[in-house]
């Protein structure tokens, strides 16, 4: 019997996206680190070269937590499509069933789909290549989902204007290629790391050893198949 | 005459108060600079000891801009409540004629109300004890608008946790005291600095005078009284 912790942790991980992807177009961690540098007394923080205001953000993958991002940036006004293998029943933003039709429609690409073999260097440099040189890349997902030379290499190459990552393909090893870029956004795996978000993991744990315990079903079983999000 | 373009910046600038409100909350700003200083080969960045997902929003301030913070904030299942000295007939969140109350009432106080002699020191010692040691301060509004050595001292005496600034009373000049903390998010006011939203406040600034010019009825003119947000 496997069990998870899916709702938990829905929330707080669809907070770190549009946390990372406002990061990212935005330039805010930057811009912080240009105040604590004492740069803003000789002149002010340039403008952003990106806005959420005029574009659409594409996301790779549509289980609960992209729903949960896709809600956010609804309120936000942006238009949201996504790219998934089998269209999903319940929303009705546009579906692309070619993830690099996807990239070329949008601006954004949100990546949050499992990880695994089925999804390995799922963004690789075809991918990028689509998103163009406006294009932003956001990893929500795990490091393995990106063929990270390639990324580097379309960075470098301004084949993409930028990138916000929150998992790596070596974590914690992050390559120095992308620690030399002032205009990304590297978070260290922050997804779902707040205390409480993690208590409330744990518990859910607990709860389901205590029901095993009591022969009772678990809480939260993992089904047999995993499919859908992708 | 006097113009102004305020619905072209609402968005934007909601944007921006979203994303300081997550970097502050989720301490983003603090553990980008950990991966970037390597500190990550190291150790896991420690979870943060906030999050949303247990938090109420006090928006000081129920203008334009207000209701599109309300707006996202409600798309994350966050509650949001509010100050202004009349309360507004277009929203259904839970009023305070009483300021202090409304930060006794919160966790987050998000302060987004016009500058000016009516607004000066409005968030001072008072305010910030009701707020509390786990309460946030985010300031989006004017740095006039916060009592500056009141809330240095609140941060250094853990009276409240931490604190957001888009703003601050003498900038470019930040103190010193603020850039040693390590927890404090400091934007060098960014507010709607995105070059796409300049470039539509210009144009319609370039609008307005051209209606003038034509003895036409400007496109967005300052009314004679301003009141409401607050």
């Amino acid at each position: 019997m496997v069990t998870n912790t899916p709702d938990v942790l829905t929330e707080e991980v669809a907070d770190t996206a549009i946390g990372l992807l406002l990061c990212t177009a935005r330039e805010f961690a930057q811009a912080e680190r240009f105040v604590r540098s004492g740069k803003w007394l000789r002149k002010g923080y340039p403008l952003s070269k990106a806005t959420l205001r005029n574009r659409t953000v594409g996301l790779v993958g549509m289980g609960r937590i992209g729903k949960a991002i896709a809600r956010r940036l609804d309120a936000m006004g942006v238009p949201v499509a996504y790219h998934t293998r089998h269209k999903a029943a319940d929303v009705s933003y546009r579906h692309y069933r070619n993830l690099v039709d996807l990239a070329r429609a949008v601006d954004v690409l949100l990546v949050i789909v499992p990880g695994g073999a089925e999804t390995q260097n799922l963004i690789d440099r075809d991918v990028l290549e689509a998103l163009g040189p406006d294009g932003i890349l956001i990893n929500m997902a795990r490091g393995s989902v990106v063929d990270e030379p390639a990324l580097i290499k379309a960075l470098q190459d301004k084949t993409i204007l930028t990138a916000g990552l929150d998992v790596f393909a070596h974590e914690p090893e992050v390559p120095a290629e992308l620690i030399a870029m002032e205009h990304v956004v590297l978070f260290p795996h922050l997804g779902s790391a707040s205390i409480y978000t993690r208590t409330q993991m744990d518990q859910l744990v607990v709860d389901n050893l205590l029901a095993w315990a009591a022969g009772k079903p678990p809480l939260t079983p993992v089904p047999v198949m995993i499919s859908g999000d992708r």
